[in-house]
């Protein structure tokens, strides 16, 4: 059994790779919520959707988020009444947001609602929210106010220094069912390319999530999101040196050392292997860019055989 | 001035073709919100936004309600998923319920966003819901329990017995800014061609309103919505019938006569002329079918004749 911590487009292209090599019935993806909001009254949980909707093949491959074949109808004519239309929902990927708020609004836990989406998408692999009551990550900027992670990652682009991260809820979160078994009975658990600090921070973020991953280190590996000083998507590489961490393998093998036995850099970062090995975590290194499913795949190979 | 009490499709006809007769900045509608409902967390407002639509020439003529060249993705794939697709939204049509529902969480009232809606319409009509504040349209059934009015209407198709209808919110609604004065200033008050159960009566229901019509009793002069014993569209005659009325113009008359001083009926109910006087209303026989725009525009005219 494989247990992934998961952000969005990065982990979900390692988890697309992952089926191919393993049964995605033998996977838990647990899933950052932090990214989640609420807009026009939607609940809208975008790294759950990015895992789902890739593991089925429904993804925009050009964009890395939202559904091949979009329409925006809906967006248009928002658009034309003068509404709030910095965050684009399409029109496919707005029925999930319908379902899962009125699934909601009936009882409905979000690990629930995502369990129904995932079948519903024929996605075998265990998706599970990291917890089912909110969660909110917050970015106190450098020159403004706090503002949520969307107002952060869309409608400012992340393109605004910060100074602080929290998320909100955290304390009083409860992680999710299924979610600390998961991290207690996996023979490996695989930290995907996310983002060190607001997909994979939340999770930690939770509760009994570090600690019980403090109890497994050596059968923890990591893929660096971060790859010759830069992330290939997002904000990963100037938020690690806005929270005092270097935008390096190294600056990520020191962020996760405390809990991760493993970590597996690309094959340009080959000379800081040492540096890495240095802060007490294993270093492996491979190609790491997912450019294709079969590359995503000998990458899930390479890990898993790495620590098993 | 002019002031309308308004429900949905009936309504939006009449006020359709009395705009081709007096400037629109001359009238307020004062429209039901009991059919409010909200469904996968949007808040929707069906007769406020049949009003708009069809003051806008943007109705689907076809149905009476939703926008003309709606197009149907959001439902499609909301389908797929196995969401709650018994109500109908088009994709232009959700833009209009995101709209209102994001404006309503910025702390906007109905009444404002209705207004900033009709503006991005170009509607020049005051639109103005009954209240802002929560109400909702209750039915008891006969053979089952009560249910709200959505369920009832659309759900049901209205093919189901009615013991009672009440409307919850009603004791503690506040009448929306300018709704008494729009009453109290009116040169005339038309009562639309509406369900007088389920579509006038929350009107009535909100403290204060019924008060200020009592006391312009002649300068209130309702449309008939029922022609011939029968409503042309919904449950209006049923429902009479359910709670003890008569389905006739003269149940009509005997619905509103303590407080509306003339009663328009068509000329296919012109024998019973006589009965609705009998009721202390004065009639008015006219044809009142609404079949087009001009014939809107000729039974508004002969209505406002009649009173002015």
């Amino acid at each position: 059994m494989i247990t992934a911590l998961a952000g969005g487009v990065g982990a979900a292209r390692m988890l697309r790779g992952m089926i191919e090599v393993v049964p995605p019935t033998d996977i838990t993806a647990i899933v950052n919520t932090g990214d989640d909001t609420v807009l026009h009254g939607l609940h809208i949980s975008p790294d759950l959707d990015t895992v789902v909707y890739t593991l089925a093949d429904a993804i925009n491959l050009d964009t890395g988020w939202g559904l091949a074949g979009e329409t925006w109808r809906v967006m248009e004519s928002l658009g034309r009444l003068g509404g709030v239309t910095w965050f684009n929902l399409g029109d496919q990927d707005l029925a999930t947001h319908c379902y899962r708020t009125q699934r909601l609004y009936e009882g409905a836990t979000l690990g629930m609602v995502t369990g129904e989406l995932a079948r519903a998408w024929g996605v075998e692999v265990d998706v599970v929210p990291v917890t089912d009551d909110p969660l909110r990550t917050r970015l106190q900027l450098v020159d403004g106010p706090e503002v949520g992670f969307q107002e952060y990652f869309v409608k400012m682009r992340h393109d605004v220094a910060v100074s602080g991260v929290r998320f909100e809820g955290a304390e009083q979160a409860r992680p999710g069912p299924g979610v600390l078994e998961a991290i207690v009975r996996a023979e490996t658990i695989v930290v995907c390319p996310s983002n060190p600090v607001v997909s994979i921070g939340p999770l930690l973020a939770v509760p009994g999530v570090l600690e019980q991953l403090q109890n497994r280190r050596e059968r923890i590996i990591g893929v660096s999101p971060i790859i010759a000083g830069a992330a290939l998507k997002g904000p990963a590489d100037r938020l690690l040196r806005e929270m005092g961490f270097e935008s390096s393998v190294v600056g990520v093998a020191r962020w996760y050392a405390s809990w991760m036995g493993t970590l597996v850099i690309d094959e340009s970062d080959a000379p800081s292997a040492a540096d890495v090995e240095a802060e007490g975590v294993r270093c492996v290194v491979v190609p790491t860019i997912m450019s294709s499913v079969a590359r995503s795949a000998a990458l899930s190979r390479t890990v898993l055989d790495a620590v098993g």
